[in-house]
């Protein structure tokens, strides 16, 4: 495999706006972020996957692996409530990789990136010495909050409502479709409510190792507040328990907390509110409760981690 | 190990400038760019070194191991002769691993972060399902032009001057002292070429694979020009030859082109004029030719590449 080739096939096919004022190719590419008018603050993150761990190359087309790599970093610009700008990506590939695996694999990220309005600016790709080793991949967005700002994770008051989008659970059933696979990250959405709830908007989250795991993530800076879910408001997917809409993760849905009243769909994606963020002993430390009927469930942390003990 | 508390606890220690609004631990920092004079501008690269191929884990302490992942990114920050501002790191690391073996490795990450002035403020760990698997690293790294702009790697112009700071060759050798984990990025060194020579630093690239690959790539949008480098002006390490100097890479010294007068040296760094940018025919494919007494070697893409067969 001809790494140098193969990117710069990959980047020849980007499409870019004005604001690449140096695309691909150079040692660094330069953005020119004047021509938005959210100030001058940009929002950047990184996200990886790995063969076997968030993905599974043999069984799924790679331009789909490619797509998932990009929709998850993407998934972290609709936490944050922010437009997304541009993207790099890097890639380490099993030897014995043809160009054609590279490039497919290459052109599933541009399709993602380009559909969300973030161009691939810039990329690495290398070569593992031996085909047993895994494919990673690693993205970093780029992003712009919008006039209203950024929405922090951490931003959580007593008394707000906590609400998600979509449906969870199931994600990486077979049966579930492969939505971790094919989910689009809510970033239309995450705007939109932002938009309609303001500063009313407190604190968002987006869904990947189960809104047990993650809303803890919402509370953690805060020891006396607890988010409390009624399992019977959780809106689960077709053929998933409370449960597993808590534990399995990978839905790529946004949890949020806000005092303000919530649509009861934004862009025709259902929006649920599940319960309340309430007041607790700092002693407690259960982080995320779930009351089903008289009983009340610990699910903090509960939800899908890549913990190797 | 537990990824998310090794990556709290490094980001904990990090220092952060009051450009960086939200840090690490929210779903994506948010950069404040205005305290900067350069205007509106933001540089971004991503790059990444692979167990086995850039660095050797059995043998070297995981701490230079960090360290060189977040040097190789801002080499390109000098190549384009601009400021670090921030970093954002991923790694794969075999399973098995220590939580304090990542942490060692985050360790030097951050710290070659922190003297570049370029905080870590976004990172993500995933341990491989295997020991056998090798570690992966990639590291973003954001910059601001200075108020002369950035430095594109394309250009070059006939007639101008190639010149190279430091010393080339050697670096990979046992005998080298360990340059390619030890160099420090030419940041300083760009920043004041570039305020020297104006706009008369027409292009500037950083010698990561080899004079000879690196050089190419400055001529490899004009079919009409070539680089002639005269062997007996190459500046070699210690020990190496021409040939070296040209072919074994990692030297990360930078390679520049200008029609303006070159100092000798700049911040106590060596500075080597050592050909120059001629016409050729569009025929001829030939983009680095070193001229050794009466022979002329073709060069092109002599350097150190990571293409497997």
């Amino acid at each position: 495999m001809n790494e140098h080739a193969v990117l710069d096939r990959i980047c020849a096919t980007g499409s870019f706006g004005p604001e690449v004022r140096i695309g691909p190719g150079d040692d660094m590419a330069l953005l020119d972020l004047a021509s938005e008018s959210s100030g001058t603050g940009v929002l950047v993150a990184v996200d990886q996957i790995i063969d076997g761990i968030h993905v599974c190359v043999d069984g799924t087309p790679l331009s789909i692996i490619g797509r998932k790599a990009v929709a998850r970093a993407l998934s972290d610009v609709a936490a944050m409530a922010g437009r997304p700008v541009a993207s790099l990506v890097s890639a380490v590939v099993p030897m014995g990789w043809s160009d054609e695996s590279a490039i497919e694999l290459f052109e599933g990220m541009r399709d993602a990136a380009t559909q969300y309005r973030s161009p691939i600016i810039g990329g690495d790709l290398a070569v593992h010495q031996d085909a047993a080793s895994p494919l990673t991949c690693s993205v970093t967005v780029l992003a712009r909050p919008t006039e209203h700002g950024p929405v922090s994770r951490f931003g959580a008051q007593v008394g707000d409502r906590i609400c998600v989008t979509g449906r969870l659970g199931g994600s990486l059933d077979e049966d579930g479709a492969g939505h971790h696979l094919t989910f689009e990250p809510r970033i239309g959405e995450a705007i939109m409510l932002h938009a309609i709830l303001g500063e009313q908007l407190h604190a968002m989250i987006d869904l990947s190792d189960g809104l047990g795991t993650d809303a803890a993530h919402m509370v953690e800076r805060d020891p006396c507040m607890q988010m409390h879910i009624d399992a019977s408001l959780i809106p689960c997917s077709e053929g998933s328990s409370w449960r597993q809409a808590v534990h399995d993760g990978e839905d790529y849905e946004l949890c949020f907390c806000t005092s303000g009243l919530v649509p009861e769909q934004i862009l025709e994606c259902p929006v649920t509110e599940i319960g309340r963020v309430v007041e607790c002993s700092a002693d407690d430390a259960r982080r995320v409760v779930v009351v089903d009927g008289s009983d009340e469930h610990d699910v903090t942390n509960a939800g899908w981690e890549h913990v190797t003990k």
